[in-house]
């Protein structure tokens, strides 16, 4: 299953705010109306953005070739914090001299390697927690095929953990304020068939204090040269609990998320979103936090595992 | 303000559920209705709790006698993790054999003893913090005189302060899943006039790692003679993030939350609620968490302060 993909000459995409009640699926052909679904997190996970990224430039070059370069410039700026839009965006306009036929083909590679490198993640992770007796995991936010085209990065490990029969039970974060966890990680879980409690994101910490959780695994945002991870705001307390309780805290995602150019968490720019998603008052709402990498056990990608707390950098 | 009093015979309190869209007072005049007021939410708050016991074991007095150490096992029973309310309730049973006056009027002491605590608290921890220039403080559930009969614990804090002049912000958790951060503290620091923002409770420990906060300050439903201590889920991430980034987590709390026969947090039952508050669908609703006292930079009752991180015990 593909959360977007491009279908008939048109962007289609499944619109996640109105899951789990309603399964609505979009056909965009105008990159504006992509900008707008990016923004108000139609479609959103930092996989599935750089997807979202690379075909928003496709459906440009498709329309006008003129307009091209700033469809492009839109799509990059619709959300900061993960480093895939972009990314995603200015590998496929990169081909805009060979033309549109062109563009659209490399817009399909970022599909396809989205997809494949989730796969291996998944294959990788299991590989990594799955040595013994079934394991109860934590996560975070949602990071299914909702987030990543196809399978998953931190749900690709639960998925291919129970697909070897591994899994005993998942909890899962709600994800305040848009319920990420609670929306779409249950519904993803719920149709996996695995065993899983949603928890208060307050809850999560005290759960793993309690003994209750053998491993915390969470995506990605962007990944900072040092092993600084930048992920759904509410990552950081779990890595804090899961370094106190000594259980490892993973984290995974695709290459495409490591930012080499970004030494440290501190240069990573987090977005502030409206305060209303919070509450109807004065509030704060940022959207994403940074787990310092001495508290981040491992790195799993579709190509390697790094050790950030032993000192490896990526 | 008062949450709970005793009015012309009957208890009166504000129904906290309906706050703040609506500010609806009950007058309650059977026992069994104040045990319902106590298990959903209507009422609570450790102190506020403690009263209720008092005046729910006076009510029963003042209608049938015979009736009052069957109220009394219900009243103390209708929550488990405060130790306030069986306090509240038992110390009022101890003068039935004195007749209903007796027991009314150990129950208006009970009243007047928390609020002057509540009061004693807030000046007590304002001296603590309020050394130098205004300070940002973070917040978790609702501390202030909705939670304990009048000012507040944690709130009663920021209340002398205020007064003081010495608060720049207040940042309140949201404090999931009843969210009595966004509903009823906010509701108060805006009463007070205090500058705040609501945040997310996972946002809590990012908001504090990147330097917007001088200190937590929290409330606590039974400190442990070691210091350990239990509060609303959500509580004991803060004071990870808190140890992390060098600043104070302070409790505030009145005697009567200290439980001395409780040797550690181990012993502390944690209330589990009905996961539909959470999702509808599966989900694990515990009701509070335990901070160890290694964490715990102070303790501030209406008599003393104790510094648990400093290996003091209570």
């Amino acid at each position: 299953m593909r959360c977007i993909d491009w279908v008939d000459g048109a962007v289609v995409l499944i619109d996640q705010t109105l899951l789990p009640a309603e399964e609505r699926w979009l056909r965009i052909t105008d990159p504006d109306e992509l900008v707008d679904a990016i923004q108000r997190l139609a479609v959103r996970g930092a996989p599935a953005l750089g997807a979202a990224g690379a075909l928003g430039v496709a459906l440009a070059a498709a329309r006008d070739l003129g307009s091209v370069e700033a469809a492009a410039a839109r799509l990059r700026s619709a959300r900061p914090t993960a480093v895939n839009l972009a990314r995603g965006a200015d590998r496929v306009l990169s081909r805009l001299p060979d033309g549109p036929a062109a563009v659209l083909a490399e817009a399909r590679s970022v599909l396809e390697e989205e997809a494949s490198a989730s796969r291996a993640i998944g294959e990788r992770g299991a590989d990594l927690l799955g040595g013994g007796a079934p394991v109860r995991l934590l996560t975070h936010c949602n990071t299914g095929w909702l987030a990543t085209v196809e399978w998953g990065t931190a749900l690709g490990i639960v998925t291919v953990l129970h697909e070897r029969g591994l899994v005993e039970r998942v909890y899962a974060d709600e994800t305040r304020p848009l319920l990420q966890g609670a929306r779409l990680t249950a519904y993803e879980l719920a149709a996996l068939g695995v065993d899983h409690r949603v928890i208060a994101d307050g809850a999560a910490a005290s759960v793993i204090a309690r003994g209750l959780v053998d491993a915390v695994v969470v995506g990605a945002d962007r990944i900072a040269a040092n092993g600084d991870v930048a992920n759904k705001v509410g990552t950081y307390p779990l890595a804090l609990a899961a370094a106190r309780a000594g259980i490892p805290f993973i984290v995974a995602a695709p290459e495409s998320t490591v930012d080499p150019a970004t030494a440290t968490g501190a240069g990573i720019e987090i977005e502030a979103r409206d305060p209303a998603e919070v509450f109807a008052g004065p509030a704060y709402n940022p959207a994403f936090d940074v787990t310092p990498a001495d508290l981040v056990t491992a790195v799993v990608t579709e190509k390697r595992t790094v050790r950030p707390a032993e000192g490896e950098s990526l």
